[in-house]
């Protein structure tokens, strides 16, 4: 069985696996069997989020996993995130244990801010995950929720044990340095979108250097977003057969295009979430720890940075202005 | 007498100067009669901020011509700005007095958060302006004040008639949204650095959204940073002598390339507040508002952009990660 190399969390001291594995478009039974095998392969972090609108499923795959004596609980990282629309202080609870009972599980071992925004709350029973339109179409209903408002509801939740460690996700430095001033409970990751054209140097040199783990999601650059058929996905060289992937690939024997890819962000020292569809495709995600990139190669992708940001709501949703 | 276009104020319909006096670099003997020419010439809104270290020099400035009959006081926008070292509570109140004081008047029309950043307090006697570094030489100090408190203070403030219109400096979006959500007083005016390699398209668009009016400064780009000597000054094209800019101020019978570059800023709705040095300078970046950019020209400077910041304070100084 594999193993991923793990990153000590600040706040406990817990081995966070530096190689999670990504749930986000996994649906129905699929995602179901995509966990279940990803826990066989030997994965043992599960990034999910209430907006993936799959717990139920993931958290499916997990208890067969457990039930077939593959892993226990607590062997497993079990990570979800708040939706926008539960950022009162109200919600933030009621999100988190309806998570909590959709994957069957008691605690989250990191529990994300999914967005620094707040949208109008959507009941569960109107429509769950609620997305980020208010009326399910078009329509994006800001609320007035600071941001502390919804972290100190997150700190008691640590305080309660359902949740063991904290995390913001889509949120630059100046947002990051203003909650650690204010947090009693400090957030361990920082997950943010990092791939060869998004590098964000100092985004993780901040986040690294107040001692927050960076998680990058998106790895693999373009590739996530093409099935929603959006421009700047449509309209960029993918990764795995850009020529100085391949050239390093080529020169790396047995090593792929995307284990290349990954593997230049662990080096970083990031973690990453990639999805796979196929146990082969996990296996060499896990895989990728085992390259050892040269000073030289590490410089040749960082510099395919241009800034570019595939996830940038902005782009779709009206004021939802997080990275200007 | 030349007069500015004005931009009303959402909070009190007030008027503000949109092209106004940038007395950043402006020192000794050359600021108080800087800020006198430009009174003279018909600029009501003199931009100064306590770290410029001149705002005694810049009082004495509006003192002479108020006593000379050219304005009164209620005709002029003085704005100023708190110093990072100042975001404590009890320390806004002594640094918002102190900036009075050396203006020489009994209220601020905007005064501004200048960074989103707060430092370790230096006391007034040991070193004013305090600047970047503790010790002054190279050591930065961070306190751990979050902006919410330095906001309440600075709202008490506005309540106590010591400031009109509170404002943000350098602060991003995603800072500006948290702010809007709990501000009891809220931001009037946003200024950040705006030129034709920085355009912040979705920065002016969010900011504008809100009712916060925008004010752009180093609307000249590399010009005001080539004295430092920074890299990134000294290796941009000049925008005076940009080909782009030459052939739309040739297009403009009497216009220069300062004008152009300032009207693209005006025509967008933005204040500016450039610096000049002489009051051939002073007059022509007023009359600059005179001249009409047709919507090609306006798009053809706004290529321009290369999200490229001369002031980013990440650049310098430890731990002042305010734009990744």
């Amino acid at each position: 069985m594999l193993t991923s190399p793990v990153i000590k969390l600040q706040r406990t001291g817990a081995p966070m696996p530096q190689v999670g594995f990504g749930t986000w478009k996994h649906t129905g039974d699929k995602a179901t069997e995509a966990v279940e095998a990803a826990l066989k392969v030997g994965y043992r972090l599960l990034d999910c989020a209430a907006d993936y609108g799959n717990e139920k499923e993931c958290g499916l795959g997990l208890k067969h996993a457990i039930d077939e004596g593959i892993v226990k609980r607590h062997d497993v990282w079990v990570v979800s995130k708040l939706w926008n629309t539960f950022h009162r202080k109200e919600h933030v609870r009621a999100a988190v244990k309806k998570s909590l009972a959709d994957w069957g599980v008691d605690y989250f071992d990191i529990y994300y801010m999914h967005f620094p925004i707040s949208l109008e709350f959507v009941p569960f029973e109107t429509r769950y995950p609620p997305g980020w339109f208010f009326d399910g179409k078009s329509q994006v209903k800001h609320d007035n929720v600071p941001i502390q408002e919804t972290w100190e509801a997150l700190e008691e939740l640590v305080d309660e044990g359902l949740i063991r460690h904290l995390g913001v996700s889509n949120t630059n430095s100046a947002l990051l340095m203003d909650l650690l001033k204010y947090a009693r409970v400090k957030p361990s990751v920082l997950q943010i979108e990092i791939h060869p054209y998004n590098v964000q140097t100092r985004a993780v040199a901040y986040a690294q250097s107040q001692g927050v783990a960076v998680t990058a999601y998106s790895s693999f650059g373009p590739l996530g977003w093409l099935v929603f058929g959006t421009s700047k996905s449509a309209h960029t060289q993918p990764l795995f057969t850009h020529p100085v992937i391949t050239a390093i690939a080529a020169k790396h024997p047995g090593s792929t295009p995307p284990q290349v890819v990954l593997r230049w962000a662990t080096q970083r020292g990031l973690a990453i979430i990639p999805k796979s569809d196929t146990v082969e495709q996990m296996e060499q995600n896990m895989k990728s720890s085992g390259i050892k990139l040269s000073e030289e190669e590490m410089a040749a992708i960082g510099m395919l940075d241009m800034g570019l940001r595939f996830n940038d709501p902005a782009d779709g949703f009206e004021g939802c202005h997080i990275f200007s």
